[in-house]
């Protein structure tokens, strides 16, 4: 379903490509085209993991310029091809609660992401990611962590990507 | 799908009733059949909102004898007709997650609740009703909350309930 957007918790992100929405779903829904693109250089994504079901896994690690690296695990809440996908960090694996919220040090937030894919023109795809969170300081913290940006340049990259295909 | 079952941080309830699986799922997904017997007497449900598919309301108020009110509100995430319902507190409707634990002052606890519905011999079901919980301390919570005996004395008046149509 297609949750309320509230301006003051979630940040939403809005892009015109000239790939069509079967490529780009490709890109986002299996590892090895996920991999390539997910992260904004210099940063890289070392890891990834999907089952692609509802309550099946979304793990990814990213892994600084410096070598840290920071895993992302999730669990997809909707997935329909082609059209639109939605996972959560609030969820583990088989829907499970995560513990993410206790552990303070990390500055973890809750979020639930969901990226819409529509026709768009001669084999284009008008490109919709929104992001919802609990509250608005999770929602300053990730627009403090350069939100735009960041998608923006993943999804530069990922249409460079499949461009190669 | 089904989350792996941890005994630390499970909780799991299995009955066989003679009623089957198609009015069960009629008493756990239409408000007005859900309120007569979603409680354990003398404490009442009185109100309850249902909008059922992934990502849809999944609301109710208890009320306990003195009056005082406990309002219980998430979100589905399987809906699979007669056969299993799957729900939690850590996503509001629309998938967003709660903010439940912030309010540490309730002594709230996440949770994502399956019943499983399966037919059981001549029009019975087998019942099972599983909790998932992220950490032992909500797991031990909602055990010593009486999660044993208030899911029996509830399918109990499912059950009672159900006869009656």
């Amino acid at each position: 379903m297609t949750p309320t957007f509230d301006p003051k918790l979630d940040l939403t992100f809005e892009r015109f490509v000239d790939v069509p929405p079967a490529l780009i779903w490709k890109a986002w829904t299996q590892p090895e085209h996920l991999m390539p693109w997910f992260c904004p250089l210099p940063w890289k994504t070392i890891h990834a993991e999907i089952d692609l079901r509802p309550g099946g896994i979304f793990h990814t690690v990213m892994q600084s310029p410096e070598g840290q690296t920071f895993p992302n695990i999730g669990c997809y809440l909707e997935v329909i091809e082609n059209e639109r996908l939605t996972w959560t960090n609030a969820l583990l694996p088989g829907f499970r609660p995560s513990r993410l919220h206790q552990d303070e040090e990390t500055g973890a937030f809750f979020f639930t992401a969901t990226v819409e894919l529509f026709p768009h023109g001669d084999g284009g795809t008008r490109y919709v990611a929104t992001v919802h969170h609990e509250d608005e300081a999770g929602c300053e913290k990730h627009r403090a962590m350069g939100y735009e940006q960041g998608w923006g340049m993943a999804l530069e990259q990922l249409v460079a990507y499949v461009k190669t295909w």
